[in-house]
């Protein structure tokens, strides 16, 4: 045994493992790290005698789940969209706020002017209140840029968070999220001409983990996010896709011919396209925070995800426009109260489901072998954390072992 | 000048005053503190001389707002209902899980479970979750003993979380909430040998400021409130109701008759009770978080509470059913998301509206003779207060001019 060896014994396990038991739950469990990984563990009556020497960290009866993972954020970004919020609480139009300056054309405008370091500042203080909810992995997204040059920095960025912060980042390029001002009405040339190329810089710079776009009517259409995605297989990179939020044009099916990781919002989606997400493994990566920001109606289809059995996942979203919400602990809730998710789907969408929708493999279940990375709880039940609202319960966050 | 003296200055003012201005705005401000008071305020150029020579509190440019104040909780009381909130997402009927002891009965067998310590100790860890969102004040009902001794009980917590924390605790009477099993079915006989008894003993121990009742279909009818505001009119106390929140029995219009502080939840009021709450001086307090748990429908009348100049509160509403939102911050965003409210009338709905909820003259906007209860802002414009979901960007809390 190394000495990076410890036992957390005294602790209720949710390990969210697919054990059978619901939660993955073990009473009374004790887990063994050594060098950052889950070596053994189980029931505390049950702990092999090799351990049984190491030093123990008791955790008072609480209980213990994966870290959580929020796995779609646009939370490094330029400026805030306060002001345009109340203008529109105030009747002014939508019309009216794009020519005043507003809508995403105002956080491009802000991201392109503030520098690495501001964005990182501004970041930070977001990515701070994940982190004092248990969130251990975050996945972030470029696309305010939508220029090589700015693309370049958000991600540059999005790494220089895991570096400045114990928690794991994975960065995913979104360059195809908007056309902006100086390309209007030249959506094709926009990928083509800085789309493409910012995909490949970044992607020479080790900057990027995973390829994104936002496939809708007001943004592009399935043949140009095949353009990009096509870059992205012949680059190696996964993919997945902004798709179905608020109409139906076959972005998801898009999506899973590319054998995507994740399909994110998906209000209307339909029943063959929950079926090709299942064939294709696709994470249905559910976001209560923009429906519930947009007061949309149409809820994702979670009785066809149930009935094809597709993984679903919860998170944030946040970005300054239709999400700017900054709890993941909320938006277990959101997912519960808005859509019908029960405790346990939810909490599972921010932690097996959620390391699916990112291709991570040794994270979201605690395991042997999986990375001891763990949110312990001043709780009873697991359901407590979909059923507060506005409330954390967190003690303590492990990460890699460590506190 | 007595040693007790300060000037806070650096800042941006958000008053909440009816200057005119919006959000009582003033730039570049001063404030002088005497003894917990606002001695004066005002742009800082125009700080009288004689106040200069007193100890400076540079703010750094944030921006200052009253104390926040949360008008309507039911904060105290025993146990959680996270596992009640699973059952149902499991599809678990509203019958069964009232026949497995949930609902309603399950907090009150809670609560009179609980000793006063614990009750305590539980309500002051929702408490500190206020206070650190700069709540400054905040109500507290009874109404989950449903008892004598349990009543008491509560009220006595209610006042001793005033004493532990820097916080002012206005506390309500609600004996009249719900009838307990052991008076199934007679009502009556609850109003006269519990709840009217129950109200006399705490008035006669200091421990009531107002009296609230549940006015409903499923709860009490405004002839049995009328009995118990009765003997509040006979105390001199205020009253104030949860009235028109299911259906429209007439429960703010009766309350309008007795003067009542505040009509609370209202979503089905109508516009002659609109008018009778006008005419009275009665305060709409808009409880979100029951809304969005219960995900009714039917948002309460803004617009002709606006039309009729009938003032707005915005309150958490915290309790263990309808409304687990331990957030203040989160119900101003969802008073503007779910019931288009602006900003400022969210944000007065939290200071000045709040304060007239409760019948507080001395508090809930900044100006001369008003306590000296602020919070301080890590933001530019008041607005983000509202826009902002799950971010807490206090800076820093002053309670009677202390921090
Ligand atoms: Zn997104
Ligand atoms: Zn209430």
């Amino acid at each position: 045994m190394t000495k990076n060896s410890k036992v957390f014994v005294n602790l209720n396990l949710a390990s969210l493992d697919d054990s059978g038991a619901k939660y993955g739950w073990i009473e009374n469990a004790a887990v063994v790290v050594i060098d950052g990984l889950i070596d053994w563990l189980g029931p505390l009556g049950a702990l092999p005698s090799p351990y049984s020497t190491l030093p123990q960290d008791d955790l008072g009866g609480r209980v213990v789940t994966p870290g959580l993972i929020d796995c779609h954020t646009h939370i490094v970004h330029g400026g805030d969209r306060a002001v345009e919020f109340e203008m529109r609480l105030n009747g002014t139009s939508y019309e009216e706020v794009a020519r005043a300056g507003g809508g995403i054309v105002s956080t491009v405008k802000a991201t392109r002017a503030a520098t690495a370091e501001e964005l990182l500042t501004t970041a930070l203080a977001r990515v701070d209140v994940l982190i004092a909810e248990g969130v251990t992995c975050i996945e972030i997204k470029s696309g305010y840029g939508l220029d090589i040059e700015t693309e370049l920095r958000m991600l540059r960025v999005a790494r220089a968070i895991g570096e400045r912060r114990p928690i794991r980042v994975r960065t995913t390029f979104l360059g195809a999220h908007a056309t902006p001002a100086e390309y209007a009405g030249r959506d094709d040339d926009y990928i083509d001409d800085v789309c493409i190329p910012a995909l490949r810089a970044a992607h020479a710079e080790g900057l990027v983990d995973a390829v994104d776009g936002f496939c809708e009517g007001i943004a592009f259409q399935p043949a140009q996010i095949a353009r990009v995605f096509d870059v992205a297989r012949a680059l190696g990179l996964p993919v997945k896709l902004h798709a179905e939020q608020l109409s139906n044009i076959g972005g998801t099916k898009l999506a899973a011919s590319y054998g995507a990781l994740s399909a994110d919002h998906i209000e209307y989606l339909d029943e063959a396209g929950v079926a090709a997400m299942a064939q294709a493994g696709t994470v249905a990566v559910i976001l209560p925070g923009a429906f519930y920001t947009l007061r949309e109606t149409q809820a994702p289809p979670i009785a066809l995800l149930r009935k094809h059995g597709v993984p679903m996942a919860l998170a944030t979203d946040i970005n300054p426009g239709s999400s700017p919400l900054n709890s993941l602990l909320l938006t277990l809730n959101m997912g519960c109260t808005l859509f019908r998710m029960t405790p346990e789907e939810a909490l599972r969408g921010v932690t097996q489901n959620a390391a699916r929708a990112l291709g991570l493999a040794d994270v979201g279940t605690l395991a042997v072998g999986m990375r001891a990375d763990m949110a312990v709880w001043n709780i009873k039940h697991p359901a407590e954390l979909s059923y507060r609202i506005g409330f954390n319960p967190l003690h303590s966050r492990i990460f890699g072992g460590s506190s």
